[in-house]
C-alpha cells in the first residue's frame, strides 16, 4: 500500500539530484564504487518532518503527496545533494594562532616557535584559559560557519585540554554546542593529541594510562569515538596501538592520526584493531592501503585532509588515487584547528583532493557525504538522499557535479536543509 | 577652517583599521613600503555621500559631525579596510569548462584536450554563440560574487571572441555590467589573447595588425588598458612588442600577460614601454624583476596570480618575497577565467601569496589594495582609507590583519561599504 503521508518539504526541477545511492549499503564506497553512484537528471527531493521521504525524477513525482502545506522549493538548473558530512575537527579551542602563522611566513622555524612557547601548546594555554561560555560561543561561531557552507554534521575532537577537567569540558562544550544550533555535532575524544608538560618527565606512556583511569572512564556516551595521534614527537606506534585497545575494550570507537608525517605503520595498526578511521595518512603507501582494504573488509575509512599539506607548504599529499585504486574506502575533510589548518572551506578541500590526491568530482562528493558518514558511524542515517534518512539537503548554485571542484574556493550553496527545515 | 559637513556613514569602534596611508603617494608600495602602512587601533572611518571624509582613532573622532542622519555602523572588535581591488580578470566568457578540467583530473593530457576541440578555444566558442544578454547576466553573477567577496573594483579583460565584433560585445558588456550593480569595471582590451583559428594560416602578426587596424580604433575611451598574452603558443616577444607599441601610440595604457610558463622576456619589454602592469611574473627572475623596478622608477606592478600555479598543478610560482625584496611592487589577484583559475576567491590567493609567495599578511592586504588600484591606474580614487578616495570599505569578522591570510579560504567580510552605500 502507498504511503500517502503528504509531503512537508519539496524541492523539485533540479539539474541534478546527486542521490549517492546506488552502492552497497554494508560498508563505505570503495574502488569504482566510489564515483558509481546514482545521479537523476531533473529530479526531486520530498521530505516529511525531519526525514527524507522520496527521491525520483520529476516524471515520477507523487503529486497526491502535495498539499497546501507543502513549502516548495525551486532547483531549476541547480545540483540537489545530502548535506556535507565533516568527519575530522578540532572545533574547540581557545585563541587562534594567527601571528604564529605570521612568524612562520617572516621565515621562523617552527624550532624558534616551540622554543618561545608556540604551536600547540600555545593553544592548549589559551583553552586552559578559556571559559567554558567562551570556549562554546567561539564553537557555535566556527558551526555557523561550518553551516553556511552547507555542513550539516560535524565531527568535533577534544584535545586541546590535556588535563581532565579541561578535557572533559571540551567534550562537553561540542555536546552543547551541538545542541544549541541545527548542526550536528558527533564528538571524538583525542585526549591522546600530544603529552603534556606535566607528563613529559614521565612519558606517553604513563599519559595515556593517566587518560584511560582519570578520564575515559567518565565520557561514557558522552563520546562516540576514541582517537590518538600517532606520530614522532607525540605518541609512538606501541603506546597507540595499548591505548586504542583499551579504549576498545571500554566500548569506544577508535580513530587515529596517523601517517601524517612519518609512516609508522599507525594506520594497519590502528585498522586491525577495527578502526572506524584512520586520518591524514599522507605517508600511507598504496600497498598498506591495499592490505587494510583486505583485512577489513573494506570497512576502515581513510581520512584525507588535502589542505593541511598546503597550509603547511609539504609536498606530500595522501595518494588518494592509488588508496581508491587499491580498494581503501576514502573520506575528505578539512582537519579544521588553530594550527595546521584555520579552514572550514569543506569545498575547497575537495578541490584541492582532486588536484593534488587525484580525485574525480564525484569521488570527492562521495568523500564528503557517505563515507564520511561511514567514518564517524553514521551512513545509515545521513550521507546520501535516500528515503528514511534524515533531511539534509543542499540546493548548489551549480549545474552539474563536475562544477564542485571546479569553482576553486567558492561557496557554491545556495540553500541548506538540516532535519527538514530550510535554514 | 574645519569641515562641519555631517557625515553620511560613521563606522566606528574597530579594532584595527587598515588604512593603507603613509607610504609614498607618488608611486606603488615597493620595499618596506608595502607592508610599512599605518594601522589605527580603535579606530572610525568616516564618510560624507560616496566620499571619505577622515579616518582616525575614537579618541579623535568629531562627534560635531554625527548628526540624526549619521547612519552608524558598530565595529567592535573588527578590523576595516578598503574594498578589495582585483586587478586582473576575465570576467567576461560564455559556458565554463568544468567537465575539461573533470578529463583532466581523468588525466587526459593537454594535448588531448585541445585536439579534442577542447581549451581556450572552447570557451571562444561558447563566448561567440552566447547572446550579449546571455554575456551580461553570467558576468552580473560574477560581479555579485566578487561583491560578496568585499571586491569593490574590478578589472575586466576581454579576449574570448578573437573577432572583431565579439571582442566589441565584450568591451560592451563588461561596461553594462558595471553600470548596473555597484561593483566598479574596469575594461581592458585583450584582444591578442591567443591567434583565432581563422588567422592560424597568416600567424600572430598578421592578427595583430588586424586587430590594430580593425578594433583598436573602435575602443577609444571604452578600454583604458590594452594587453597582450606573450608566451609560447600565444604570441611572440617581437609582435607583443610591436603591438604593445603601436597601442601605446594611440593613446591607451598597457599591460602584459607575461613570464606565466616560459622566460620570454616580455615583462622587461612592456616595462621599457611604460606598461602599468605585468602579470604572471612566475618565470620571471628577481634580477630582472630588479632591473624592472630601477627602469621604471617603480611605476611598474607585478600582478602575481597566485590560485593559477595552484589550479594548474605547477610547482614554479611567482617569488614575490624576491621582487618585493629587489624593490619591484607586487599586486595581488585571482586571474578569474574559465580555464586556468575558476576562482574569484581573492582572499584565497592573498593566502597562497602568503604561502607560496613568502608576502607577510600586511604585504598581501597592499597587494589586493592600494597596489592593485595602481595596477588599473586608480590609485587616486581607491585602494586606501584616506580623505577624499571613494568610500569603498569593508568590515571583516576578524580582530587583525595576520588573520587575513591565516584563515585559509574563507571569506571574513561581514559588512561591504562601496561608494558610502552598505550593500
Ligand atoms: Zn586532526
Ligand atoms: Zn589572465
Amino acid at each position: 500500500m502507498p504511503d500517502l503521508t503528504p509531503f512537508t518539504l519539496l524541492i523539485q526541477h533540479a539539474a541534478q539530484v546527486l542521490t549517492l545511492a546506488g552502492g552497497p549499503t554494508t560498508r563505505p564506497l570503495a574502488g569504482a564504487d566510489l564515483g558509481g553512484w546514482r545521479i537523476i537528471e531533473n529530479g526531486y527531493v520530498a521530505c516529511v518532518a525531519g526525514t527524507i521521504a522520496a527521491v525520483g525524477p520529476m516524471s515520477e513525482l507523487d503529486a497526491d503527496r502535495i498539499t497546501a502545506e507543502t513549502q516548495l522549493l525551486d532547483a531549476t538548473g541547480r545540483v540537489l545533494m545530502p548535506g556535507l558530512v565533516e568527519c575530522h575537527t578540532h572545533l574547540v579551542f581557545g585563541g587562534n594562532r594567527a601571528h604564529e602563522f605570521e612568524r612562520k611566513l617572516r621565515g621562523e622555524s617552527y624550532l624558534d616557535i616551540l622554543a618561545s612557547g608556540g604551536g600547540i601548546l600555545s593553544t592548549v594555554r589559551a583553552t586552559r584559559a578559556a571559559s567554558e561560555d567562551e570556549l562554546l560561543e567561539n564553537a557555535l561561531h566556527h558551526l555557523d560557519g561550518f553551516r553556511r557552507y552547507g555542513v550539516t554534521t560535524v565531527e568535533a575532537k577534544s584535545g586541546y585540554g590535556l588535563d581532565r577537567d579541561t578535557e572533559l569540558r571540551l567534550v562537553r562544550v561540542a555536546r552543547q554546542a551541538g545542541r544549541q544550533q541545527p548542526v550536528r555535532v558527533v564528538p571524538t575524544f583525542l585526549g591522546a593529541h600530544v603529552v603534556p608538560p606535566e607528563f613529559k618527565p614521565a612519558g606517553p606512556q604513563a599519559y595515556v594510562d593517566f587518560i584511560l583511569r582519570e578520564v575515559l572512564s567518565e565520557l561514557k556516551g558522552e563520546a562516540a569515538f576514541v582517537d590518538i595521534f600517532c606520530e614522532e614527537g607525540a605518541f609512538p606506534l606501541d603506546v597507540s596501538r595499548y591505548y586504542l585497545e583499551q579504549a576498545h575494550k571500554m566500548g569506544f570507537g577508535l580513530k587515529i592520526h596517523a601517517e601524517q608525517l612519518h609512516d609508522l605503520g599507525g594506520c594497519e595498526m590502528a585498522a586491525a584493531l577495527g578502526a572506524t578511521s584512520v586520518d591524514h595518512c599522507d605517508y600511507l603507501t598504496p600497498e598498506a592501503a591495499a592490505r587494510i582494504a583486505q583485512q577489513t573488509q573494506g570497512q576502515t575509512v581513510a581520512v584525507l585532509l588535502p589542505l593541511v599539506p598546503l597550509f603547511l607548504r609539504q609536498a606530500k599529499y595522501a595518494p588518494g588515487r592509488a588508496f581508491i585504486d587499491n580498494g581503501l574506502p576514502v573520506a575528505v575533510s578539512t582537519d579544521f584547528n588553530p594550527g595546521s589548518c584555520p579552514s572550514k572551506n569543506l569545498w575547497l578541500a575537495l578541490s584541492v583532493a582532486c588536484l593534488n590526491m587525484g580525485l574525480t568530482p564525484k569521488e570527492a562528493v562521495a568523500a564528503a557525504t557517505l563515507n564520511a558518514a561511514w567514518a564517524i558511524g553514521l551512513a545509515a542515517d545521513c550521507g546520501s538522499l535516500e528515503p528514511g534518512k534524515r533531511a539534509d539537503v543542499l540546493v548548489l548554485d551549480l549545474a552539474s557535479v563536475a562544477e564542485i571542484p571546479y569553482w576553486l574556493g567558492e561557496n557554491p550553496v545556495r540553500a541548506v536543509v538540516i532535519g527538514g527545515a530550510v535554514q
